[in-house]
């Protein structure tokens, strides 16, 4: 594990020779229509009126019927933009000649570099450095390219249809595989740059710039790695501040990031875990596939959230109707029955077969009268009683039936989009026919359409989600102080009292002349534990409950002789009664940086896994919040008669532990474990420090 | 809540009529295109040389150019299947009609009959009395009529493209999403029923008849209710034990489902959780939209399930691999590394930049040579380290790029198809072009191709979960026994203690003579519990660890002053030191009867909902199965040094408690919770029973 200098604060790059040049050069242009020199030369020539085009091959004097020259250098022309797409081989060499031709930004499309790791990955780091000094920006290497449809750059192999989501992937084919699915919800693409091995460039640079970005309605991150993970969070942060929407992906969900960790906390707080987060923390969204990515942009891009959890399901047929009143309450949001006075009301727009409390089911009111939808919609958006309205099942399909229905179904598509942007309202659409002209019509007035109602409401759900939450500044890392060297049960335990978490009394005891000082210094009853074993519960080496002294002696005595530990510690032993045990610890993430995590204790923790993550450090009121977001946060506020106990102490703790963590960056796990939390008091029962050597 | 006479068995009925009947009526046949009796006789006419068909117009002369009879009688000919789509008001008169003419089976289409509810029910009950005292099956009213593209009836206003999956439905709509769905995945229908009211024919009936049925390789059933629950858990599982997977989709997942629930076990019983419960002893697999039915369909019609967990991902590119990966152990598979051995045979297939560890990244190898994929698949098929193969990403785009390799790619696609019926092998697959030639050549040679691969690892996962269960014969209901009357705490505990649920020592005293009385009979410590409030532990109604006589006079008399019970219970204290509190209950369904619970108890069942469910009554064996796979199971089984309990004695005392619900059909809800579990011994401390007064 690595030690980042995690950037405390990093100034926006300025990109704009990367998205907008003022012209653009082909380093290793060709004729062979099997290289991506070649297709990115096509591309480049397209449009030389707006954005003058040179080619460079090294060996010939023209390519694709246009001037060539050997050399950047030779071109006598100022170039902002150079694309290298040469073989390995030729990639330093190119470098060179951009450096000396005085160019802005390089993308490079060569691969194998970097990503071979060893000595091509130290030459990729001092590249990066040279160029840093030419105050040159690197996307790439190993990189399929950059297009701003907004700029009519396109310096890619793929085709983007143009709209409004900028796209920054670590993978060619995960960008090709959301634009597909943009492409289905009638949205394309702003920008897309392609991040390859981010030697230079990384995602936060990207985001940035997107949001200066007047074309990016919200921006679609595909990241395996995140370089600087604070620098990404503060660049995340900062797009959803700015009104742009983040919505991330990345993978390593599996079991294998974790290998190695030492402690509960190291082995539960994976990759995934610190992502959601810093996702959590900053406002933006994580998503695990292209597909929910594309789902949930279509929503943050063309649904006002709703304020609330109710929802009107609007359905044509009972079974649709059913079904997506299931979906809705799948997510956490609720389909309330109406008030008969809005009942009442929709009954005059509707035939007497139709059902008109929640979820309505026009029932053939849609054949009768393909205008009942939009006046349904409409009196469902004015009642106070609900938050969003989600209309589903056939609209789109009448016309199907009835050919002479098509003209009024699309009209009604407009109509219902027209109303839904002049009231602002929370509306969503799921339709089977999601490619027929009144879908179509809906999607083009900025109402979402989705084929398949689960993914409506999931969408809506996660709207409401993020309406609801606050994100919270992520925490600047206090300078660090000097490191740890001895971290034992004894030593940790030291160190952390010093910073102000409580333990209960205790002495670390050697021998019995130890003991016996200790037990005139310590009230009954008393637990005993044996050092030096991590799992000293699990092997018999925690004696609980030592009433008087003859206990003691003999306590004392069974570990001797059963586990002859280096020492032992004896401490008072806590009131459990009516008290909570807690899990607090905070790992080191080599991107992202302490990450705290909470949890309840014991079986809670291992075999329920309910515990929530934040980067760290952490505020005493934030960590109260994590606290109470627990699934079994119940126990803690009162459950079944037992009191409730002092979360905003417990908060407390945990904030002086992030603290604590956060300023030794030697530390890779550290954790307190249980920690008991009383009516009014906190006492932490155990803890453990792990240092990365 | 009703109590259904629950059928043990029922032959199935012959329903060769409805689906291949030898000529059809159209009764109510019209020459408005606008009315179903128009639509249904238009379809009828198409192929009357293979079925000759028959007009119904009470008026006219002739319909759509063809004769038409008055009535039914008229004909002079023998009808198989009459078609009635006449308004209400003359339902009744040509179902009298169709009884005259002796018709075989009647399809009603016509609507605003039972589901009215009142008289209008009570009549089309008296209906199907008379039509089974003729021998005549309905189908409906209400519904959308039948399908049967085996033998080419259309008897219904959709169209239905054929293919070997057949929809029962109780609803039209769901039925016309499904079948789109179905048509995405190159699938069709081989038949089309809609069940409407059922008031005859239920999804059981027509479940048996496609068992039958060489057309029908899966059945695709929709159904919001199930008419007699045994019956259809019955039809299902003889689907199932004959090779024809049924998929159900039903609705109620919601809150309101439950309502008025009066225990634990009543409230965590919901309709959905029934269902789960009875797709899990039938071996039906259960869903929750039409889009999981089809995904679903697809992998069971297509794919051989994986005999384990071992998933060898097939990526072309990183990021798909790392995101097929982690779909993959989302849904509880697993991608574990290959063996040195078996990557070294993947290196020979592949270029050198390719990954040949599991996920397998081909890396620009498709381009180079598109017969790859089919080698690496023949590669990973025959490693015995892997129990299905994932193909995942790009395959079906490369002809994007270079059309001169569409064909080859084609060719790709029949080639693994080819190679993988031959092997019988568990391969599945997603394409970014799911209606690419290549995307479909894999289909069509057999391979379940999917868009997401989100879907295709979900599906895998459903299929790896069914291979490894065995689906449970439901439990025949015991003949009722004499009803009980006092469902008191103590007359419960009686009638549970006689049929032989093991409880503690324990007395119900009265009075301070019955108090003493008791003392004598106990041992201390001893627990005094208030009656009559089935909230008692939550207003201090039960006083634990009472330690001796005085102690034991003192919470008596607190209980008197502060409760007033009209009786209490005075009981030994069960010693729960290394004790597992469990909740068992039992519900009556009113569709499916007897329902069993068993969870974890306390914060386990309230806060966390770890709870299972089994069509009652269950064996011991079958109870204890159900107790292990509780989340929290390993409490149960010697978690961090717990002794190990008395599983199959606590799976003794739910088969016993079940066979007890069973037997009585007039209990709503029984629970006993908790149930405390030691190493040795079963006891409740105590119990509840609800009657339907």
């Amino acid at each position: 594990m690595m030690f980042p200098a995690l950037a405390q604060s990093t100034s926006p790059r300025n990109l704009s020779a990367l998205f907008n040049p003022s012209s653009i050069a082909i380093v290793g242009a060709s004729n062979d229509p099997a290289k991506y020199g070649n297709w990115l030369a096509v591309r480049a020539l397209r449009d030389t009126a707006r954005r003058p085009a040179y080619l460079i091959n090294k060996t010939r004097t023209t390519v694709l019927d246009q001037p060539a020259s050997p050399r950047l250098v030779d071109l006598g022309q100022a170039v902002d933009l150079a694309v290298i797409a040469v073989p390995a081989a030729g990639f330093y060499e190119a470098i060179d000649d951009a450096i000396d031709a005085e160019v802005k930004v390089i993308v490079a499309i060569t691969a194998g570099l970097g990503e071979s790791g060893g000595e091509a990955k130290d030459r990729q780091s001092e590249l990066v450095a040279r160029l840093r000094e030419a105050d040159i920006s690197l996307l790439g290497p190993n990189c399929l390219g950059v297009l701003d449809n907004t700029t009519g750059l396109d310096a890619t192999v793929n085709e983007f249809r143009p709209g409004n989501v900028s796209i920054i992937s670590q993978s060619g084919n995960v960008a090709i595989d959301l634009a597909e699915h943009l492409d289905e919800s009638d949205l394309g693409v702003a920008r897309f740059a392609s991040l390859g091995n981010g030697a230079d460039l990384h995602a936060a640079d990207l985001i940035d710039s997107c949001v200066d970005h007047p074309g990016t309605a919200a921006i679609a991150v595909y990241c395996e790695g995140f370089g600087d993970g604070r620098n990404f969070a503060r660049a995340a942060a900062r797009a959803v501040d700015a009104g742009k929407p983040v919505v991330v992906l990345s993978v390593g969900r599996g079991a294998a990031s974790t290998r190695g960790a030492a402690s509960h906390t190291g082995s539960m707080v994976t990759s995934s875990v610190v992502l959601e987060a810093v996702c959590e923390g900053t406002g933006a969204e994580l998503v695990s596939s292209p597909m929910e990515m594309a789902h949930l942009l279509q929503a943050l891009i063309r649904t006002t959230p709703p304020t609330g959890p109710r929802i009107a399901v609007l359905a044509d047929g009972g079974g649709h109707a059913s079904l997506a009143s299931d979906a809705v309450e799948a997510v956490g949001l609720t389909v309330d029955e109406f008030s008969t006075e809005l009942s009442t009301r929709l009954a005059l727009e509707l035939p007497p077969t139709a059902g008109v409390s929640n979820p309505i089911d026009v029932a053939g009111g849609g054949e009768q009268d393909i205008t009942c939808f939009a006046r349904v919609a409409e009196t469902l958006i004015d009642a106070t009683e609900t938050d969003a309205v989600l209309m589903t099942g056939y609209f789109g399909g009448y016309g199907e039936y009835d050919p002479a229905m098509r003209p009024r179904e699309i009209q009604a598509g407009h109509d219902i989009g027209e109303l839904v942007n002049r009231r602002g309202a929370s509306f969503i659409a799921q339709s089977m026919f999601p490619d027929s002209a009144p879908a179509r019509a809906l999607r083009a007035s900025g109402v979402a359409v989705y084929r398949n109602v689960e993914h409506a409401s999931w969408a809506l759900g996660r709207l409401a989600r993020r309406a609801a939450r606050s994100p919270r500044p992520v925490g600047a890392l206090p300078p660090a102080a000097a490191p740890l060297t001895e971290v034992g049960y004894w030593p940790s335990r030291r160190a952390l009292a010093a910073a102000g978490i409580p333990f209960g009394a205790a002495a670390e005891v050697h021998n019995v002349h130890d003991l016996h000082a200790a037990e005139q210094a310590l009230r009954y009853p008393m637990v005993l534990k044996a050092l030096g074993d991590e799992h000293k519960s699990d092997k018999g080496g925690v004696i609980l409950n030592i009433a008087d002294k003859s206990h003691l002696l003999y306590a004392w005595a069974d570990l001797q002789t059963r586990l002859q530990p280096p020492a032992c510690s004896i401490e008072e032993m806590a009131d459990l009664t009516d008290a909570v045990e807690l899990i607090v610890g905070v790992r080191r993430d080599p991107q992202f940086g302490p990450v705290v995590l909470v949890g309840l204790g014991g079986v809670y923790t291992e075999l329920l896994h309910d515990t929530r993550c934040a980067l760290g450090p952490v505020t005493a009121e934030h960590a109260a919040s994590l606290l109470l977001s627990l699934r079994g946060s119940a126990l803690m506020t009162g459950f079944r008669g037992r009191p409730p106990v002092a979360v905003s102490a417990a908060g407390e703790l945990v904030a002086t532990l992030s603290s604590f963590a956060a300023a030794h960056p030697e530390i890779s796990e550290i954790e307190c474990n249980p920690i008991a939390v009383t009516r009014t008091t906190t006492t932490a029962l155990d803890a453990r420090i792990i240092i990365d050597r």
